[in-house]
């Protein structure tokens, strides 16, 4: 394989990140201090840089003393953080593919915790309670993804051996997927939703008041994607009510105060933003992440290159 | 479709039977009170009877006054409180195929509730803390799947998307199922032992304290077959020493007395034996006995028929 006459500098804020950019003969990893908002005389040269979530205010504070930067790469698949607030020709790219595969199976658990009464059953077990009954199961259920992408796919693959059906709902309509307001239609049909979307403007409170009523009683709503793609008060006020059921990996506030009302929701399963956390995921994310640059130094774009 | 030209008279417990019964012409269904040890002139002219493990001491009694009967259909997967019990030259047939889905689920449900920790994350929840941290999953997970009928197909194809890996155990070795033997080799590089088998003299005590111990640290143990394939005392020393963890939807004794050990055991999530009692249940285990007995009166075998 050719390798690119000059070298392409990527700042790698870890180890793990080192290893698997070291694996492509077009990079050439440099280590950088993510804590540390000060560019020195090598950072100075990069040309991509892998950014953590966990220290984005110096971070964006380096990015500015950087003047060969052409490449942001995140190890998260959301963007948010970094989406509007990088200098003027820097592209972006998340890590798509690295984590779908977890968050799915943190709804599945979500969901078959709730049809086949874990909880409940939990709670019967601490009170020495052999107390048998007929639960509900995922057979037959209609499912509801709003999202399209890796992590959607995932969770269509995972429901169907249950005997569940499923529904993709992206932006735009297209094989095998519906638009939103298609998706509005189905919601008196629909037992379960699902959101696994980004947090854009577009995608703010798009689970209100409004959708949450139009779902039939007893239904599931899990959000996996961004806290505030669910209006907070208003899905309180449904699982108070008992009306409906939820799963929540996110939160708006997040993390979530321990004085909210959410904590004590009957119907609710909280986890605190795990989805993607599993043994492996960090070496999943760096390997992803590796290879957008790669494609970038090479090509001069990336399968997961955000397009504004 | 010819009908046979005597009516093959079923005895049907409940309503939901009869009319699975009634929908094949070659069946006659006739009502039975599975709680009444007597015969009446109407019962005793049965070819058939659909029994329900809720009554086994009287139906038990009831079936030596049927001098015609040639069938008895369970309900239930498991045969072991009739199998041995029946009047000479009386067949038995189970109705495999309904349960398999829904007990398969729930296995699904306590893998993926141990892996993800949804208890650990459910008790921070009640206690208002935000605890973010990394999980295990069931992505590379190698389950060795003791049975290899229709509940391990199921649990096969559900988990193939999680990214495990599976293993079916079966009497005898043949294409995809290997011998129990091979089995006991794969014990040390198995992270999930899954149970699924029937009770029979060859299966009880096959998870003994020879066979735990040689499964690695931290793995799960899930019995959703019969209570004695286990060996309680050998799994309580295991789950007590924290180095396995275990998921049992069936128990010996069964029902579990209050004041058994077992509840209290850490890394246990035990449910009361409800594997298949999802709802629809009842239709479909209705419809696959009904079609048994129409199998059977017209070519005087059935494909879920017990070979002994």
């Amino acid at each position: 394989m050719p390798s690119s006459p000059t070298p392409f500098l990527v700042l790698t804020p870890r180890e793990v990140n080192r290893a698997a950019v070291a694996a492509h003969p077009e990079l050439t990893a440099v280590p950088y201090d993510p804590a540390s908002p000060i560019a020195t005389e090598t950072t100075r040269q990069a040309h991509g840089i892998i950014v953590q979530t966990e220290h984005v205010t110096p971070t964006l504070q380096l990015l500015q003393q950087l003047p060969q930067l052409q490449l942001v790469q995140t190890l998260s698949a959301g963007v948010d953080l970094w989406d509007g607030n990088l200098p003027a020709g820097v592209q972006l790219s998340n890590a798509r593919g690295a984590h779908g595969q977890g968050t799915a199976e943190l709804v599945m658990a979500m969901l078959l915790a709730h049809v086949r009464e874990l909880r409940e059953f939990m709670e019967d077990q601490a009170g020495h309670d052999w107390a048998t009954r007929v639960t509900d199961s995922l057979h037959g259920k209609r499912v509801l993804i709003l999202g399209a992408g890796d992590l959607a796919g995932h969770l269509q693959a995972m429901l169907a051996p249950f005997g569940a059906s499923t529904t993709l709902v992206g932006r735009t309509a297209r094989e095998g997927v519906i638009s939103l307001a298609g998706a509005r239609e189905m919601l008196p049909q629909t037992d379960a939703v699902v959101a696994v979307l980004p947090h854009t403007p577009q995608t703010r409170h798009l689970i209100d008041a409004e959708f949450l009523a139009a779902l039939p009683d007893g239904a599931i709503v899990i959000n996996a994607g961004r806290g505030p793609i669910v209006d907070t008060p208003a899905l309180l006020a449904e699982l108070q009510s008992r009306r409906l059921r939820a799963g929540l990996d996110v939160t708006d506030p997040e993390p979530l105060p321990a004085d909210h009302p959410l904590w004590d929701a009957p119907g609710l399963i909280l986890t605190p933003h795990v989805g993607g956390d599993t043994l492996g995921n960090e070496e999943r994310s760096a390997q992803v992440a590796a290879e957008q640059l790669a494609q970038f130094a090479r090509s001069g774009t990336a399968a997961n290159l955000i397009h504004r």
